[in-house]
């Protein structure tokens, strides 16, 4: 049975519902999302959410309460941030979002809200150690992880919303004003000395973050349509904020990349991450599409702990895949198998020098071969490259994801190569050889199990004057299989340069 | 309980096995497909299959039974063509495939095997007149078609293996022997005087059109990576078979869109389609995808007489993605209601002229809209107008399809606009108006059920006093559906250039 999670996010600019699926083996994936632009930081009046802010946010809980019902969600989380935490009313908000839609909401700390920050980042991204940042309408979150532990998080109270309303009296902030708000927030910063030149990267997290990687991707003519994990270096912040805040609010707003609603609260936050990577001494900042509401989905799926390394983050999403794009597991699992056997005994004669993470992309490039056969059996692998290109995997860059996507999709050379001049900002002619070989070792393990039904149980390689033989342990001595191993074969054998040689040991 | 089916098809130049899955509602889409290449025609001597003929065939049809016993098809349906037909001892192979396989084959007559031919075309083509032809190793099937109904047909005992072996000497044929040719087949379509100048497409099947298909595809860039239904001119072909019959073989071989295992005899078959273009006087040829064993599996799903229409085509197609795709019917068959109704309405106040293909657009488009959330809820959209434009939609030509993908994933003007570039051949501005319009239908239709719960019944548009005014029937008066509609009926209002205001009428 399938159950769904419903979770609110009320936060100082925006309140959104968000509405995940998850599978029999725990699995999730998102499968409604609805938001409502509220700008409560807009509403707080000498410390209390005024009476409009309190009528709009019950409106908007109605409707979610709405669509929960509709999607028929059993578990809902709702939680809050700046601007209810700050309200000296927002527990009477609370109650009343409770007593009207049923929603029970809770109000996060600062220390909390922070913490689903990294829970988000540490359960989908590969990084060890790493400053997250999250900027809000209200307050901005920092944390600092190493060894994929929480060291060190904080809570400002202040966010885009806030500091644009503080800092800046026109639409196009004078230099004056600009300089304040940037004494103001590496002020502000070092009052957190853990910070200081870590040299680490910077994750940024929220809306401001995505716009930033949006401009930057298409100044730069991106060849992925994919933010999440998308690097830009600090210089290249600085730049773009210095354009942008010269610029009049109507010109602002038309940069491709820059949400309307918040073109004109995006140079605070923006001026916020340039302050952040000078401080920490960082030279990149990666851009998050996860943030709060999926550190607290991942908590209630997961746990309060991040996985402990980014292989169990690729491990979940490659289930996720299969389950989502209904795989043949035991199929594909035995392909995995057999590849992986192939490459470590490959690797014990000495036939190649791949290490752990070659071995994983294989791994994981066999699991998902033929997820395109759910789009259709025609092109299939066309459309394998397809999805594992264009849908976010938790735990890879933008390389790594291509490269899984080749391996799983290789079908020719050819092909490999056009998939490569489509992305020369991420590949190169060097990744032609890795993708051939683990290509064509994973074509040739596909074969071996053509039949779906592991009928060939194990191979065996060994070495006899000059030639490698493949023994094939199989349930008997004439299956489909053995039929279709030529043509695969002799293309291992070319791409990995040996003379392969294939015997059944029935 | 889905069912599948396996059509074993036992040609003259290959053997293949297709499977296909059949859902609950009958549509069926195929799962995997398996090839031998026999070259039977290449066995007969003396009019006998040869022991080295029958020992191959019996060896791939053993295995194709494996595929079926891993596949659980229960329902095998075998059908052997003009080898086995024109082999004094066909019984004796067919006998003895069942004996050691359990495969039960049928040996079709040419009237049969023309007849497939036809189904296969009426079931996936939006065409009412044509003629067909099918050109294979040992056998080319004819036929002409008129209102949908079969008028003649005719199987000449000729095919591209026995043309090549009995008029070409050398790998590159000399003037003369290619004169021989193509009178020899000007005189044999003589004997078939119903296929004089009836100036209609002639729908070409099999490898060889397959072939010349990809051939012309390379040759113009043709934007689109999809061959049933793609045309080409009879100047094309000429031009294409003129280009090739000079070339060596090798070469012929390296020729984009040639493969590998056919080069060798592609010749006569263009030769063949050129001289039947001739014989009809028709400027046109249809590559059809689907060919014998479609047309065998047309008949075991939905019998022996075609669909009456190509709309009905059209709306199976329909139904085969939504249950492929796992689109949420109720919600979308509501928006393919409220939608046709608003065209409808429209239509009734003279706010446009667009006829029954425009309204069956807008009906398809709207219940596959939601196909892309199947790939993911990030780049929906994205993804719908993927699989549209991507995978086979039976009934209609590739500018049908992709304007039926536009409106489906239908977001902005802007993508529109970015879609319509990137297919500059089929594609052209006087489209942009047709898809921005039933776009912005669509979009506001499919807010009107936001919650997917069908809470809104019925949406009337009346006239007064210069403003149009829709007055909504919903189930209460408070509905998610109510709090979204501004942005989509703003939008809408425009692109049709209306004055539109909504109330509820609850």
């Amino acid at each position: 049975m399938k159950k769904s999670i419903g979770v609110i996010d009320l936060g100082s600019n925006t309140a959104r519902l968000v509405i995940y699926e998850q599978d029999d083996s725990g699995m999730v994936a998102e499968i409604d999302n609805i938001k409502y632009s509220l700008r409560l930081s807009n509403h707080l009046r000498a410390g209390r959410l005024d009476e409009e802010g309190v009528a709009k946010t019950l409106t908007a809980m109605r409707q979610f309460k709405k669509l929960l019902d509709a999607r028929k969600v059993t578990q809902a989380i709702g939680v809050a941030t700046a601007a209810v935490r700050q309200a000296e009313n927002g527990r009477e908000l609370t109650a009343a979002i409770e007593r009207e839609s049923g929603i029970s909401m809770r109000v996060l700390s600062g220390k909390e809200e922070a913490r689903y920050g990294y829970l988000a980042v540490l359960n989908s991204m590969p990084v060890d150690e790493g400053i997250t940042i999250d900027i809000g309408g209200g307050s901005t979150e920092v944390t600092y992880f190493r060894d994929r532990q929480l060291i060190e998080s904080h809570s400002f109270p202040f966010g885009i919303v806030t500091l644009t309303s503080q800092f800046f009296r026109e639409e196009v902030p004078s230099e004056e004003e600009f300089a304040q708000l940037r004494t103001f927030l590496a002020d502000s910063l070092a009052t957190c000395p853990w910070l200081a030149n870590r040299q680490c990267p910077v994750i940024a997290i929220g809306g401001t973050a995505r716009n930033l990687g949006k401009i930057h991707q298409r100044q730069v003519h991106y060849s992925m349509d994919s933010l999440h994990h998308y690097p830009i270096q600090a210089d290249a912040v600085t730049n773009i904020l210095n354009a942008l805040r010269r610029l009049p609010l109507e010109e602002r707003r038309q940069i491709p990349g820059v949400s309307k609603d918040r073109a004109d609260v995006i140079l605070a936050g923006m001026a916020a991450f340039e302050s952040l990577l000078h401080y920490a001494q960082s030279d990149c900042l990666l851009v998050s599409n996860k943030g709060l509401r999926d550190g607290v989905l991942y908590e209630t799926v997961w746990g309060e702990q991040p996985p402990a390394s980014t292989a169990i983050v690729r491990e979940r999403s490659a289930l996720q895949f299969m389950n989502r794009y209904q795989v043949d597991q035991p199929h594909s699992r035995h392909v995995r198998d057999l590849a992986l056997s192939l490459f470590d005994q490959l690797q014990q004669h000495a036939l190649h020098s791949f290490g752990g993470f070659e071995r994983q992309l294989l791994e994981n490039a066999a699991l998902l071969h033929d997820t395109g056969r759910t789009i259709n059996v025609y092109e299939a692998s066309e459309h394998t490259f397809y999805l594992l290109s264009n849908v976010l995997m938790a735990g890879y860059t933008h390389r790594e994801r291509l490269l899984l996507a080749m391996i799983a999709s290789y079908k020719t050379n050819k092909l490999a190569q056009s998939q490569i001049a489509r992305h020369p900002d991420l590949l190169g002619k060097q990744d032609k050889s890795l993708v051939e070989k683990l290509g064509h070792l994973l074509l040739f393990s596909r074969v071996l199990d053509r039949s779906m039904t592991q009928a060939i149980s194990a191979v065996r390689l060994a070495s006899t004057g000059g030639e490698f033989v493949l023994s094939c342990t199989g349930k008997q001595p004439d299956l489909l299989e053995y039929s279709l191993l030529d043509e695969p074969l002799s293309k291992l054998s070319k791409a990995w340069k040996i003379p392969l040689k294939v015997v059944v040991d029935a």
